[in-house]
């Protein structure tokens, strides 16, 4: 396989983006990552969509062919355009497909690009199609909902681990400490744990501030190939991607205090990449809940199983400790356009990377990780971003 | 790039199944590929899915990992599963992007299955969402519809170059004839030039039977590198795949009897494989409607532009002519689940070139071409596959 890089970087501000249109927002993204990469659009071979649910949300499915064509290149080079989706973890996807193009040989300049527009529509609606992320046959027709299903995993990891209420509570504590500094993010300001726990319950014992919010937005990424990418004096290395999945259902686990998927790539991608958990600098996990966080930082290799808690009460997690996770404020803060967020994370790592994360930069940081998840574990991707030689 | 090889193929019967499931469908199409290839669960590295709109048709995205799971392999391999959609084209690209994942290095074996479950709903909620494949905003607001989308091609190439109704007829009747040799076809009966011409108008001048049927239905395909392709005795060489986009909206083409996205994924691929026009024995073509056939094979170089009526009325594209297309009944015949055609379509020339298409093969077929579209030409795709050493 080709080595790959990502030369060029563009992110939308995510919130309720009322006056804007799904394919305005998807632009916006990309002519930021193009012109950031300083290609022209006759250097792009392909382009690659995440999106979960544009045919729910928007009544549009077809979305790479939409975007290719807003963005001037269907018409002028006729590039491929191929829109992939896997839940919350599209983005992500989106991206290793791309990885995949450039490391086959086929392409060497391919744009990647994730959106979703979610609020335009009322919140009842934007949570059942969320919901088509789990199985419809066996959850959600018996009343099972994103969130109670968090709320089951967060019962079991408070049993079995003596995870508390405030530790959950201190995950979006310091999100949103994090999103403060980030100019994109949904939410830029700063809460308190007794924030989170004066809210309103969404599914005991999960609470409005535990879980992230609906959110419009865009992000996009370009990839090249070695000899393009060496060009660029900016580029930062995709060391290792992992992708997994395991069973859509949450009653078909064994153990749902864990995400075998994220167990599986991550050791795919560590392996391919060549590190350990302890090498990574900087990280962006999925944390469409705070049980979510917790969940990952233990099954990614930070923190022992079950010890997760105690490493965000402990504010390791947080800029200036051990591990600094989801610096952009991450699902919670940054916001959740469900199929930007796998690309938007990767765009927060290659920021950081280049040392160019402003107030909440990580002094130094060489590698950095994203984790995406799909559904309650479905899928799970994992990838490796590095600029040290 | 590596050489990627075809080892399996699988497919179910295509109809309005409403007492089988997607999961159901999708499950059948697998095993039947797996077995036809003789490979175990345990030998394939990940799974890719074409799909159109689940999430609008019985209301479940993230149908990658549900087929993982319910093939039993989430929990054993924890294989990466991704969904690709591109429309009508959405089976298409994902055996792309398979092709790719094998021939980066990255997979040895991968399952590309391709299904979608349509009639469980009414025919009149079941359009609304085929045409999210075409521009929400600019074409579908303003009351285009799929079908009157394609009237407007149809009679633009009728004024122009003088195809007549009859030859529009002729293309029903043909992959009619065809459909009837199929025991997977939705329709097995010949119908005649009358019954086309007899039937009600659905957009004029195009009648019910100018159109593809609303189809459940799944298909998949077992690709596999060349070490592990040769220690099968049927394997059918991947030539070539070029995949291409244009805009989504038919208004903005500078010519409508002509697909531009078919003609430079036609080029790519041609180029790729190292073959011509004339050096196709057998083709699966997208006739969603009459005239996307009639433009297809023009496109694709089989006939000069504007010759496709006259080849369609000779009947150089039937059993027994020039250039015989759709022996599988095509859409019109077999069916159309929109993201199961892609696969489906190379399942048929899968089998003609193994000489397994029983009363419809095509004798000494050696060299295969399936062709695919998303939406009215935003995307296209076209595969090569030989079993000329």
């Amino acid at each position: 396989m080709r080595d790959v890089y990502v030369i060029g970087a563009g992110i939308t501000k995510f919130g309720e983006l009322w006056e804007r249109s799904f394919r305005d927002i998807g632009i916006e993204a990309g002519i930021k990552a193009i012109n950031d990469a300083g290609i022209s659009g006759a250097d792009i071979d392909a382009l690659y969509i995440g999106n979960m649910s544009a045919g729910a949300f928007i009544n549009q499915e077809h979305v790479a062919s939409l975007i290719a064509d807003y963005v001037g290149l269907a018409q002028t080079s006729h590039i491929p355009a191929i829109r992939v989706e896997a839940a919350g973890a599209s983005g992500a996807v989106a991206f290793r497909e791309a990885f995949l193009s450039i490391a086959s040989g086929m392409h060497d300049v391919v744009v990647v690009g994730g959106a979703e527009k979610m609020t335009d529509i009322g919140d009842e609606m934007a949570n059942a199609i969320t919901a088509m992320a789990i199985d419809q046959e066996w959850e959600t027709v018996f009343g099972a909902t994103y969130a109670s299903l968090h709320a089951m995993m967060a019962r079991a990891h408070m049993e079995r681990y003596g995870t508390s209420r405030e530790q959950l509570a201190m995950v979006s504590v310091i999100n949103h400490r994090h999103g403060a500094l980030n100019p994109n993010a949904q939410f830029q300001r700063e809460i308190s744990v007794e924030t989170v726990l004066k809210s309103g319950y969404v599914a005991e014992p999960l609470r409005v501030f535990d879980m992230c919010p609906l959110s419009d937005g865009a992000a996009a990424l370009v990839l090249a190939s070695e000899v393009v990418a060496k060009k660029h004096g900016n580029a930062v290395k995709i060391m290792g991607i992992g992708q997994s999945s395991d069973t859509i259902s949450l009653h078909d686990r064994k153990d749902i205090t864990t995400m075998d998927a994220s167990v599986h790539a991550a050791k795919r991608a560590y392996e391919m990449a060549g590190i350990k958990p302890e090498d990574v600098d900087v990280a962006e996990v999925y944390d469409s809940s705070t049980i979510s966080e917790i969940i990952a930082i233990e099954d990614l290799g930070f923190f022992e199983k079950g010890k997760g808690g105690k490493a965000a009460e402990d504010e390791k997690i947080a800029l200036g400790g051990d591990i600094p996770v989801n610096t952009s404020g991450g699902l919670k803060a940054r916001g959740h356009p469900i199929g930007a967020t796998g690309v938007a994370q990767i765009v927060e790592i290659v920021q950081q990377l280049r040392g160019e994360a402003g107030k909440r930069q990580v002094n130094g940081a060489e590698i950095g990780l994203a984790h995406a998840i799909g559904g309650t574990g479905g899928t799970a991707v994992v990838s490796i971003l590095g600029v040290k030689e």
